[in-house]
């Protein structure tokens, strides 16, 4: 038996933590493959045996990054779904809950996009499991939005896609000091996608409106 | 002075083209810095001693590739706009050359998400200039259509680069046999993006109807 810890607590341990956060900073500032464990260990002050006490493989290290990323959007989604019973401001809250987790960790955003496919084997497998649960969640909701709205349809793919690739290409744009702040992106980012660039800024703030995590709430590092 | 051929006429080189376009496929498949001189030496079947006849570095090679994407794109899109005085249809000539161009280029759509930052220097400088030139043509469709509608306004840098995230997103999800054909892909898109998910599928064809080089023109590669 090995002495590591399990998944499920690795997760609250601190070390981990500060571990994962400086590593995806870095994977993010110098790509995956050109980041040695060596560079881990200078970064984070920790010998190279402190460190493969909490992983055996930078690989590894890349898929705890991946997979407490998309535990966290799932926990965090779960939470905030329990509040609204509406379609509407379920998707808000899906979307709000997305956008506020990458503002807030976007060297995490960056690494999830373009180190998509460094993993492999069981670590590729198991985040794909997270990843597919993660999208269903958004095409189930708007496939019951627009099942309530009748009519015709937007591809039920292509609306879910659009959605998440207009969300995760912020990363390459978005700049804090020159954009528009956090709650306004939001609110900006979802009239557009539900009522086009044509009638979006002219529909009413109704379900539009920012819930509370939103509105500038800087803890969402999932840290 | 060296005997390599400049870049307006490198780029009628085919055989320069044959070797972008098979570099480019490699860099999609194994990651720009995990592919070798060697490996493209092998695969295009060229000597290394050929190759270095028309790139001096890997990164000129993935310059080149981008520089081609960009330069087509543009020089397309001029060719496309000046058929449309509308700025509707404008848009929709702009959206459907993008995408039309990724989608018959995946390969080089992949390189071009995930090696945007692999350039330095003045190659670097150099795709930016292009980069922009082709975000500000965007840019400023979009702030023509808002003008003349307008009422209150989605923040142009949101409305530009939630499309370009929606259209660029493609290459991580779309599968031919599985999604929507192409011509199909793009109408949904613009629909989605002017219109909304509420009213996008329920708009009158109007403007958005196809153009030729949307309907399953399959020629459309840059090679």
């Amino acid at each position: 038996m090995s002495n590591r810890l399990e998944p499920a607590t690795r997760h609250y341990d601190e070390t981990l933590q500060k571990i994962l956060k400086i590593s995806a900073r870095i994977f993010a500032e110098k790509g995956y493959h050109h980041t040695s464990v060596r560079d881990i260990s200078r970064a984070t002050r920790k010998s190279l045996a402190g460190l493969y006490y909490y992983f055996t493989t930078k690989e590894e290290l890349l898929y705890l990054i991946q997979e407490r990323c998309f535990l966290t959007l799932l926990q965090r989604w779960e939470q905030a779904a329990s509040a609204h019973k509406d379609v509407h401001a379920r998707i808000r809250a899906f979307a709000e809950n997305h956008l506020s987790f990458f503002l807030h960790n976007m060297h995490e955003m960056k690494v999830m996009a373009h180190e998509d496919e460094s993993l492999s084997g069981e670590f590729q497998d198991k985040i794909l499991v997270l990843k597919r649960r993660y999208v269903k969640v958004l095409m189930d909701l708007l496939g019951e939005l627009q099942e309530k709205e009748g009519g015709k349809r937007v591809d039920l793919r292509v609306a879910t896609f659009a959605l998440f690739g207009a969300m995760n290409w912020i990363y390459t744009w978005y700049q804090p000091r020159r954009d528009l702040p956090f709650s306004q992106l939001i609110e900006q980012m979802l009239r557009l996608y539900f009522f086009g660039l044509i009638n979006g800024a002219k529909v009413d703030k109704h379900w539009l409106t920012s819930t509370d995590r939103a509105k500038g709430d800087d803890s969402f590092s999932i840290w």
